[in-house]
């Protein structure tokens, strides 16, 4: 079976292949960039008509990347996926405490999620940083509730929860309310590929 | 705002949720354990009529796990999202090679993918093993073409590769031609999560 090998052609392809899907959404060359992402880690092209880019999300997100913001994640998987080397090279790290004994505890004794748990940790640390949400609904409402009780400002939410219990819920707050710059989509779609493609996509557009 | 916070409770309401989009598709109790944790993972009913389980796919997969066979992923955030202490119970590891600088450098002089190196390199291990495959279309031509080639069989092969490029053809092989159990999903959609959820799955089925 013939089948192409090489990284550079495939994403190339992918590009060309994704791009018709986008046509008539009236977005700017780096909006293209980050749904195109999206629609790469999901394979899905019916991610377009719902996500939502706040109009500042990319702006504000890539000037604190370049200041070497942190991320902080609900799960592993989003820390995995996240081009940490090239991160690296503006001064940011990629923070999770999902496991953490510690905020395992914590949430046991609380009845509530671990990565609720590791978010409300994480608290004043979120202030100019990135949040980056790909699993847990109850991590967002908890990132807007800090948001609505502090002065605490996240530089920007990426918040992609995926499921079917407070997910849509959470994202539609995000988009409805967030006094902060997001980047989010609609319903019950998601996930941690989606979180980590919406950072990475940010990532690369940063030149040194 | 009010929401969920408990986590048991969030995973029955969403099993509930899901469960009407299965109705019509005579799965066996154990083929909607799997199917369930798929949707759950993508947040996305319309995997329900492209998911593909070969009929000796959970039974192979739970006895490989029973015997402490190890799992082989193309991609880290497969890795990453496996419970491994779960698995560790039975003796099973998860193997990944795709940041091996070794299996980097053998990719970068064949113009070949990192994922489709590391299966290449595991040849041998594969057999009797589980593979998983989340992300890289590459690593599942390779799997199949060492089955074509040789006489490795592994126990299972869980091959979710997600894009635009040789993800839909790789699965149509795999469903089409594999000589060994396996489970898939049709077309372009698929992902770490769902090759994850669907390993997590046979793991949870498992009784010591």
């Amino acid at each position: 079976m013939e089948f192409m090998t090489d990284p550079a052609g495939i994403e190339a392809r992918s590009m060309e292949i994704i791009a018709p899907h986008l046509t008539g959404l009236q977005l700017s060359p780096a909006e293209v960039k980050v749904y195109s992402r999206m629609i790469h880690a999901s394979g899905d092209p019916e991610y377009a008509p719902i996500i939502r880019i706040h109009p500042e999300a990319i702006k504000a997100g890539c000037q604190a990347l370049s200041a070497g913001c942190n991320i902080y994640c609900d799960v592993e998987m989003v820390r995995t996926g996240i081009n940490k080397n090239r991160l690296a090279e503006y001064g940011g790290t990629v923070q999770c405490l999902i496991a953490d004994p510690e905020i395992a505890a914590i949430a046991q004794n609380n009845g509530i999620t671990r990565s609720m748990a590791a978010m409300r940790q994480f608290a004043g640390q979120l202030d100019g940083a990135i949040v980056a949400i790909g699993n847990a609904p109850t991590a967002l409402f908890e990132v807007l509730d800090i948001i609505n009780r502090t002065n605490i400002r996240p530089a920007l939410i990426i918040g992609v929860p995926v499921g079917f219990v407070g997910a849509a819920e959470s994202k539609a707050l995000l988009h409805e309310t967030a006094p902060v710059p997001y980047i989010t989509v609609l319903g019950n779609k998601g996930g941690s590929p989606i979180a980590a493609a919406t950072t990475n996509a940010l990532v690369y557009m940063l030149e040194k």
